[in-house]
């Protein structure tokens, strides 16, 4: 066989998440017979984020500076520190537009199946965030899977002993959705936590 | 905004077919927080890709050489050539273990709706290559959808109009399936090729 490259491309492919055999093949069909252009725009994109992302001194995410433009925007309130996952669930808020405090994201959860413990989650950093001095609420802006759960309790405990107010979103039903359609779990939250 | 890399990043990896912003998302977020050494082997196996991979003179899939291994295997029989779609087809066909001639790869197929035509496909080339005095036969293991059938029609046409004798692959039920679960225009095919 003399098809290294192709064989490394499809190799290389397949680490990405959610690619499996076949869709490497497909993309590498794709990229070789239908976009040359777009494979090489993706190898330099690739070396470019390597090599210029980083994470923010303050809040974790990505960013290419030392701190992110969220971070150094003096229109948000520094009081309220929302905890999320990660930079797309960062996103997810932002796009609400019903957020305007600032973030921590945690860039992952716990998840000991997976060897993902206490000290692979920023922890630590985030009770430095949160004890500058400025903070009044952290609120956990977390996932409602298992995971999510854990990550927030342990969280939520470390914050609390520090005397720091600790709020989480609210467990509800779905705007739009039909009450037939709504899961059980979600239906008691929604009723024990009535208004 | 400073996040240019990253928008890059996004932009690249949702030319890949397949890939919407949230799976791009996600790719970006596993590659640069979980796997930085994934991330630079994938752009340098793009970048061999793009440099090495050309079309095999004779067969027209990819190869790295001026012709494939597969045609100068001295054990293939050249007196019969399988025309497949794509390379996944080929191979797909190989691991069959049922065919031991020559291969030609379209590298398409037609698609008038998507702007592919008579002369986007290798029809000229296949002509040529099926005319080499040494094939006796073409087998057309082309995909039974409607533009793998038009193609078939096309290219078997041209073929027989030069003489050379075509076949296709029989069409009928698939090993290990119930009657009862396969389709109507599959059992039609089955009874009428019945043997």
């Amino acid at each position: 066989m003399s098809e290294h490259a192709l064989h490394d491309l499809l190799e290389a492919l397949r680490r990405l998440p959610g690619v499996g055999a076949k869709s490497a093949q497909r993309m590498a069909f794709h990229l070789l017979q239908h976009d040359r252009d777009g494979a090489r725009r993706l190898a330099a994109a690739l070396l470019a984020a390597d090599q210029q992302v980083r994470h923010c001194r303050r809040c974790h995410t990505f960013t290419e500076a030392e701190v992110c433009a969220t971070c150094l925007d003096p229109r948000r309130d520094g009081r309220q520190l929302a905890v999320v996952e990660t930079p797309a669930d960062q996103a997810a808020l932002e796009r609400s537009g019903s957020f305007h405090g600032l973030y921590f994201v945690l860039m992952g959860r716990l998840s000991p199946l997976d060897g993902v413990g206490v000290h692979d989650i920023g922890l630590a950093p985030l009770l430095e965030r949160a004890g500058d001095g400025t903070v009044q609420e952290v609120i956990l802006a977390l996932s409602f899977t298992a995971e999510g759960e854990a990550t927030a309790h342990v969280a939520g405990q470390a914050l609390a002993a520090r005397g720091i107010k600790v709020t989480r979103l609210a467990r509800g039903v779905p705007v739009g959705s039909e009450l037939e359609y709504v899961d059980l779990s979600t239906i008691a939250h929604a009723l024990s936590d009535r208004r």
